[in-house]
């Protein structure tokens, strides 16, 4: 069905009749100038926002809608709990071109509510409107936290040890995959334009995914670490920094030591990668910690605790210690496997310096 | 400056160095994963949100970045009035494409500040990326609201007073008249062309908006109605229902039929239209009404009071009534200036139906 056919209230209707409201905050959602929130004194409130543009952040030659949907959420959902807090209401925006039709629409919308529920976050409004050009996605999240326990990044202190859930690099890896089928596909069509064969005369393209299912997740469907920010509190863990990993390790820890005025020291044998992350790495003739290092899109959370903390943090499934905050004037440090020791340095995604 | 010098980093620390944190709600602004605010339990919160796109929302031919800017923070704030609530922290996104300097970004963020300013909002937060084509602009206002005071479109009820403020049709009348002088110039440019010259040969274009001052603001400038909300609270009103007016009064009074299960009554000689309004739809041979009731943009506020107000809110200066809401089954009728009726229709601006 075209979009055209509904108007954007009427498609604002059909995508946000099935949403519930679940928490109590939530007063009024979607269908006024405003959404109505009512907070506690006891809770601070968090906010996050994020732009993703067609061409810049996803294509949609391989990123199906619902994918889109899911993943355009947990970007941001990451965020909040990136100051430890819980994400509670979203708002999401769309600018879409004439490309799209009212299915298309209800798979992004089915995806979005799918990561939603989720992680408990109700939708409370947007803005629906058209585009000239490609796909664009705004989503504001907010969420609460309790006031003494919002971690900032700029708390770090020498000595603290640094700590990154799940593993790195496989995001990165599983986009790398995603361009290589891409081209195989596209020079197929070409040669077959070039023949004079229509492109639908092909037999369906098959990329090869077998073994790398792992990459392919990472890329289309991350998950916002949830999981973490509640063993934290049942571990009676407070981090002293933190931030997500969505640029890639470097650029975050480089964040994390330039706000807390500290320098730190990394182990290279101590960064969690994947089984698939190393072997895709090798078949790329790419060196693996770089990609953990800068791959970017990985969506764990990076934070820091005090070293007296160590057996408790440690205890914590899914966390891993990678090495130690130092004093300033040490700088940031990577020491290699082979004991030497090398600066680290933010090559991870800049948008805004790659795209132009 | 090109903006890739900057990096993504660079340019948020220029844009926002010069930005002052002014609502004690405001703990924490730019430079985390989120903002952070705190609230009392005393106030809701509103959250409004808003994505505006090169070649559908504004023209860059002439509209300037620093009046682009303002008026992207007023058509958000504009919303948390239309709630009876004041805007109080502000996200900003931006896409940008190549052909953006950095200049160009101040003068875009000059104009946004200014708007904040003006109505005591913080700018707390937001995103800057890049875009392959135009330029992207995503908004999120959060204002707050004493919890008795929240004004919904749901509200209005047979009897009482429909009220609007300020005049309408003019931002419309002024941007009719802006793409007149576009076109004027443009054919200007194409006939040098034509000729084998440059078009920087050419004297400099002069538009003629010579006694049409009033309506190129209204176009380029608009202003949120903040003193109509103090002069309710001062008056000691609160409005049975309220939206503001961005795609024309129309279009909104049929969302607040809608919603509260009321029809409405209202007067063609009682809706507020300028002089320069006026002379510039004779100009153009169109209808004025026509212009006034669909042609959108005007952020004034539409909102109806109960009947036994009607002293109190005809004194407070800026508001007209226009007519009553009436009973479900009668319909949205106009009341023509010759005594005839019509039935109102929605024709105001649907981006996902004109631009497709």
């Amino acid at each position: 069905m075209e979009i055209a056919e509904l108007g954007e209230f009427g498609l604002i209707r059909h995508l946000t009749e099935a949403i519930e409201i679940k928490n109590p905050e939530t007063e009024k959602g979607v269908g006024d100038d405003c959404a109505v929130l009512h907070y506690p004194s006891e809770r601070k409130l968090l906010v996050t926002t994020d732009l993703l543009m067609e061409g810049v952040h996803f294509d949609l030659q391989y990123v199906p809608l619902k994918h889109l949907g899911y993943k355009s959420a947990q970007v941001n959902l990451s965020d909040v709990y990136a100051m430890n807090g819980r994400p509670r209401q979203m708002t999401v925006s769309l600018a879409l071109s004439k490309r799209f039709t009212v299915e298309d629409l209800s798979a992004f919308y089915e995806g979005l509510r799918l990561a939603c529920e989720g992680h408990s976050c109700d939708i409370v409004g947007g803005d629906t409107t058209s585009s000239l050009t490609g796909l664009a996605i705004s989503i504001t999240c907010i969420g609460d936290v309790d006031p003494s326990k919002v971690v900032y990044r700029n708390g770090a202190k020498d000595t603290d040890l640094i700590c990154v859930t799940g593993d790195l690099g496989a995001a990165y890896m599983g986009l790398q995959l995603l361009e290589r089928e891409k081209s195989v596909y596209n020079a197929q069509v070409n040669e077959a334009l070039r023949q004079g064969q229509k492109p639908e005369s092909l037999p369906p393209f098959q990329p090869d995914f077998s073994g790398r299912e792992y990459l392919l997740e990472r890329q289309l469907k991350p998950e916002a670490r949830r999981d973490i920010i509640e063993a934290l509190a049942k571990a009676d863990i407070v981090p002293t920094s933190m931030m997500d990993i969505s640029d890639g390790l470097s650029s975050e820890l480089m964040h994390i030591c330039s706000q807390s005025h500290t320098g730190c020291r990394i182990y290279e044998d101590r960064i969690p990668i994947d089984y698939q992350t190393a072997v895709m790495a090798e078949e790329l003739n790419m060196n693996v910690t770089t990609c953990a290092l800068n791959g970017g899109e990985d969506y764990e959370l990076l934070f820091t605790v005090p070293l007296t903390l160590h057996d408790r943090i440690s205890a914590v499934p899914g966390v891993k210690v990678i090495g130690h905050i130092t004093k300033p004037e040490l700088g940031l440090q990577l020491v290699c496997r082979d004991g030497t020791e090398m600066k680290l340095k933010a090559q991870g995604w800049n948008p805004l310096k790659e795209h132009q």
